[in-house]
């Protein structure tokens, strides 16, 4: 394991320029193709130059930092666009700390190593619309017609970077892998007090819309032995739920009902119709199939139970990325040179770039802690110290994954 | 018991015309102060005018139609505005069988009856705003600045009328009581092939909004045991309370969570906060504070092991109104003389404008059955000898309740 020696102010000091485009409060406002995700792109490509990286933009928007000659590099990196009310590192953590690691590793006289920030992870318009493009999974022709909350299409937004991209997508083959490191975004490692988490696997998502149809009826006319409450009825098959799903959940699994619409949604109205989302995380396809079963017979269960109509819709369904175990491992040897015994392998519950990467490249990710799990939210943060022991691990994984041994 | 004959053709006729100002469908859209509205009431003013009565407008939009004569007159009658998308009968039915029962006991040589239409009763711009002004429980000016959903005030919506109308609202004392002819809106009489409800009171009603606030957190990222779920909250509270509730409550007895708002309603987020409605209606105040003291207890309950925040907010009673006893009685005579062994006592589950007129004069309701149960709705009906059978009752109970004995 080659130790890379990073700069801590540099890397501290670049995060905290980038934290000025869109900031507000302790958190960013920089949604894709907004004039502050324009400016700080523009202020990462000058940084990957002074870095001796040359910032090519793609049509997407992602923006790329290529060493000179024709590779094939190993890459690093993360996105810059924020979400509508954003922290400050979900995402420019690991494109700036990707950056020091390139930097620290060129200074230790390593391979050249290439950095990105891809465009559009936080969904303004689709879900990881850059890395999504970049990776094949869908066309341009695709992306161009995805829109915002505010009908702006991907297609309009991009026009104002027409002047600065180079045309064309970077052909994948120009990578030999990609490491992405990243806030955790959840409790764990805050919780343990450890440095680092090795990502083993991306969890794979299931989800569908449930709808319990009843009777609409006066809420001070209709006895209760006559009404068919949809409200009830979804209540009826929530509080059963963690009950039925106990035997075949492990801690790391999730289920959610996020998304609850009522109707006619009156106080004086037996409610006629509710519909729910129903979601549900796992690293294991076969669990997430086994859930699938327990939540589809609870529901059917629970709407012959209490006299409902059912209906599922808008299924959708992610299956598990599973993380290159060769770089997991090299990104394990360095958690273990820079904060011994204080890092562990777990899932990463939510999507990154690394997800659609993965589909042409081997892909690895690594976490450091978020402060009281908090993300999505002006209040994220993590403990410089940790920011720097992360960047160590990052370098120090990344310089053996582009196969340097000094 | 004096029998009196009614006239079923024009009693059927005037309904059927009734109808027909904002039709839609089998239904009405015809809500206080809009076009057909005000239509319908021209029409009603001029066939009480045929029937020899006098019709006054006062400023709340109520139309009275009033004996020659000082009085002081036994009174009937209902409302004829809809909901946004109501039935034909719903308050119709009450004011037409009372002008057919005016019609009928003047044709029987009986005393003269005064018949009404009250404004608003179901609840454009405040709750039965016009039978609330014009039993002085609101005054004119509280009821000027109510707003519908779109931000009219009343205050507004009766500009229409301001050429029509007396100038001030009749003075309760002349009359000497108020009878009141309704659809049931529920399925007891329908399910039960009975002909005639005698209401026995209106129920009290209690109602608050509890809410709930957890922790908006990522549903991919956050364990299950770190979350603080706040519809798992409200589904805990939902799917308990019959249970709680079963040895405090009779047959009559009812409660409803009509209304659920959930923040931020993604279904990628651990919901942090929902509010919902919880309502109970019933005919004995005791009962009803007891089932407050179990409601609100179980909600704390629940708080506190889903930890939880909760807050109690929109407090909103009604107490229950008793119907006189001795009109209620007049009532039942006729109820056993045109159907007998077909009819009940019964409570009303649902305010009516005899709820506000009860402050002020002394008051009894009928209803006549409601096919299926169903109201507020296009699909509402009652079937056409139905509606004979209650004009016949309610022309010989408002006989006898002033005072006719041929």
């Amino acid at each position: 394991m080659a130790v890379v020696k990073i700069n801590p102010e540099r890397l501290l000091s670049d995060l905290d320029t980038l934290r000025g485009f869109g900031r507000t409060g302790t958190g960013v406002v920089r949604p894709a193709f907004t004039k502050p995700d324009l400016e700080a792109r523009q202020w990462v490509a000058r940084r990957m130059a002074d870095a001796g990286l040359n910032p090519v933009f793609d049509p997407a928007g992602n923006l790329f930092g290529l060493p000179d000659g024709d590779g094939p590099f190993f890459l690093t990196g993360s996105h810059t666009d924020s979400q509508p009310e954003g922290g400050w590192l979900d995402g420019a953590y690991g494109v700036i700390a990707g950056l020091e690691a390139a930097r620290a590793i060129a200074e230790a006289g390593g391979p050249p190593v290439a950095v990105v920030s891809f465009q559009d992870e936080e969904g303004r318009f689709g879900m990881i619309t850059g890395s999504q493009v970049w990776s094949g999974l869908i066309t341009m022709d695709e992306a161009d017609a995805l829109t915002d909350a505010n009908g702006v299409t991907f297609s309009e937004a991009r026009k104002d970077i027409e002047g600065w991209h180079s045309g064309t997508l970077l052909p994948p083959s120009l990578f030999t892998g990609f490491l992405e490191a990243h806030i955790e975004q959840g409790p764990n490692l805050d919780l343990a007090k450890e440095a680092i988490g090795v990502v083993e696997m991306i969890v794979g998502t299931r989800e569908f819309t449930v709808t319990y149809r009843g009777e609409t009826n006066h809420a001070g006319t209709t006895p209760m032995t006559n009404r068919r409450d949809a409200v009830q009825g979804m209540a009826a098959f929530a509080s059963k739920l963690d009950e039925r799903l106990r035997n075949v959940v492990v801690p790391s699994t999730v289920w959610t009902i996020g998304r609850v619409s009522v109707e006619p949604n009156a106080s004086s109205i037996v409610p006629g119709k509710v519909s729910f989302s129903m979601q549900w995380r796992d690293g294991d396809s076969d669990r997430l199939a086994r859930m699938d079963r327990i939540i589809r017979d609870l529901v059917a269960e629970t709407a012959e139970a209490m006299n409902l109509e059912m209906e599922l819709s808008n299924f959708h369904g992610l299956e598990p990325v599973p993380m290159d175990a060769a770089l997991a491992d090299h990104v394990a040897d360095a958690a273990q040179a820079h904060a011994p015994g204080r890092w562990r392998r777990m899932p990463s519950g939510a999507l990154h770039d690394a997800t659609n990467v993965a589909s042409v490249l081997p892909v690895a990710m690594m976490f450091v802690p978020s402060i009281g799990g908090i993300s999505h939210s002006f209040q994220e943060d993590t403990a410089r110290d940790d920011l720097v022991v992360g960047a160590e691990v990052l370098a120090s994984a990344v310089a053996a994954c582009a196969g340097f041994s000094p």
